[in-house]
């Protein structure tokens, strides 16, 4: 992977998640995410539109970009499969998503109402296995 | 439209637009935008991917959010057309977009450099007519 789009892959940034919607039109929903040997990693309540969609059609992208000019965005683009993610794993992925995206603090807050006094229970985890990585800088 | 929604829209934040690429795969731009109308009106450089591809398959998906906690996310879905823009009303256009996304000062120090003495010449405007707008509050 170009290490430019590594990097800002590597960064808080949301990532926009498009895919094909179950009507046939184009969703882009925003995602916390995770980079893990290559692939794109985004854990999910079970079965929400996004998945259903996604096991439907796995064609996908997710793209991160800086709020600020100059603009720098990466794309990865490839398919996508949803799979059960069991209880332990899904919260090892969220705590480390939560204190990435929110910080040490506000991350630890949101775990204890995500939590769920100790049982949030098992979720999707949508895989993107990108065949192509693109970064722009504009 | 949801005034949420609407309120959400006419932020100064960076919209991603969603479509297909000419290879079927979705992508994923993110996108300055105005709301005219009902409308979402993009500037564009001619004949960039985007637009090509708009102009193969209109299908599309504008969606915004917050940076930060809570997560407010609106998307427009619908058709989009891409026709040409001649050269005062797309500076009009980009001029009111720059100050928009940018502020006063650095939006009137971008124009500077995209006015090319005066004469960017004419560009595409992707407009994009909802037949949904969602609103989502995280």
């Amino acid at each position: 992977m170009d290490p430019k789009a590594e990097e800002l892959l590597g960064r808080p940034l949301i990532g926009n998640l498009g895919y094909y919607g179950l009507d046939g039109y184009p969703r882009v929903t925003p995602v916390w995410y995770a980079l893990v040997g290559g692939e794109i990693h985004v854990p999910s309540q079970p079965d929400l539109y996004k998945c259903r969609a996604l096991r439907a059609d796995g064609r996908a992208t997710l793209t991160v970009s800086t709020p600020e000019v100059p603009y720098k965005v990466a794309s990865a683009i490839g398919h996508a499969t949803v799979e059960r993610f069991d209880e332990n794993a899904r919260i090892a992925l969220v705590s480390r998503l939560a204190r990435h995206f929110l910080g040490p603090e506000a991350g630890q807050r949101y775990l204890q109402g995500w939590m769920k006094g100790g049982h949030p229970g098992p979720g999707d985890l949508i895989r993107l296995a990108p065949d192509r990585v693109r970064y722009t800088d504009v």
